[in-house]
């Protein structure tokens, strides 16, 4: 993990399991190295040569890095939350990371992606995530159609984000227990997904140029659902 | 400039003037080659070592790639909108094609840049942006303040975004004729420019978790705008 913000969110989850932090020696690392003694992790301040045996240089890496375990597997069981975003098949984890920075900026309880179907929890998510792995759970499940009606069947309402939805998302009620279902940029939700939701809401965008990325979709669903729910 | 979205949306705009067009033989390209025909437009279907000579490896070219020039220059003046989006000195092309792409799908009239501190239209900024170059106008200023007053002359009131709002966006009147200003992600608005917003407002976000991505905010941002005047 790399990135000042990722590290320093990861650094303050006593959930997370750091085994070494790495600080290129081009600035001063006083905040960040009073946590490592705090917490007990260790941290070496190196040069560049050694800096680059554990980074990319493609990577952001803001001279920090962080040689981490990830987060212990959650279940649903685990969060017992109010609004669940669900993400079908989206794979890239610069989208997911942008996803759960939204996620955590409006409290959502947690997202959940199918285990098989979605990013491993890599530097580059956590990098776009900005601190956000650190605060939203993420759960994984097998069976994602299996998951949304178990959340159905303990009360949740589905919505999924359909370019066919009949509804624009704020004409829908988004109060109460709330699953929100997105689906891949292009593809959309899978049928069997999609056939699993209660509603299917569109955006309200210009019909000549109807389609957001979809984190920026995420973005203003999670929006609606909030302002309705303030 | 490459991608699907980004050349065929150039090649329906009769302002965008495109030399040539790279087609990689791996897949038909009847659409694409028709609307060459029909505007008279060079194209040419080629083999990997010939589209490799003008397209990087590191483009998601999705085999396709149009030479071509940059949009006439515009001034407000061109324009005679009735809400403009400004960046101060947002320099990363993705945010700046992602923010391009969120104006486009709401109908925002223009989005304005200093002349010198704005990425320049280049291939990854008109990827991004999927298309939104050819429909979002982008006027670029050397004064983005005069600018800024310039509009309020005119009429327009003008929002910043900024976490010292005392303000979220939603508790502010956004009907009529609104500039909504947007400053570099961590640094935000420069002073001079926070200076001549009418209202600062921030995003109604979780306390600990406040900041979002440039592109995500701008996203939240102008579809609060959008449904205030639907």
């Amino acid at each position: 993990m790399y990135g000042i913000h990722a590290v320093h969110f990861a650094l303050n989850n006593h959930n997370r399991k750091i085994h070494e932090v790495l600080l290129l020696d081009i600035q001063d690392w006083d905040d960040i190295i009073a946590i490592c003694k705090r917490r007990k992790i260790p941290f070496n301040v190196v040069k560049k040569a050694e800096f680059f045996k554990s980074a990319s240089q493609d990577w952001v890496h803001q001279g920090i890095l962080a040689k981490c375990a990830p987060l212990p597997a959650l279940d649903i069981g685990d969060v017992d939350g109010k609004t669940y975003l669900v993400l079908d098949h989206v794979t890239d984890p610069h989208n997911v990371g942008a996803i759960l920075r939204t996620a955590a900026a409006f409290k959502i309880s947690a997202v959940i992606m199918q285990d098989k179907n979605s990013p491993e929890e890599n530097g580059a998510l956590a990098k776009t995530a900005c601190g956000a792995l650190e605060i939203t759970p993420i759960i994984k499940t097998v069976n994602l159609s299996r998951t949304i009606e178990d959340l159905k069947q303990d009360g949740f309402w589905v919505v999924g984000l359909d370019e066919r939805g009949q509804q624009t998302i704020d004409q829908v009620d988004l109060k109460g227990k709330i699953v929100i279902v997105m689906g891949a940029e292009g593809s959309g939700m899978r049928k069997l997904v999609r056939e699993h939701c209660d509603f299917l809401v569109k955006l309200p965008t210009n019909p000549n140029f109807p389609t957001l990325n979809v984190s920026t979709a995420a973005a203003v669903t999670v929006y609606e659902w909030s302002k309705q729910n303030s």
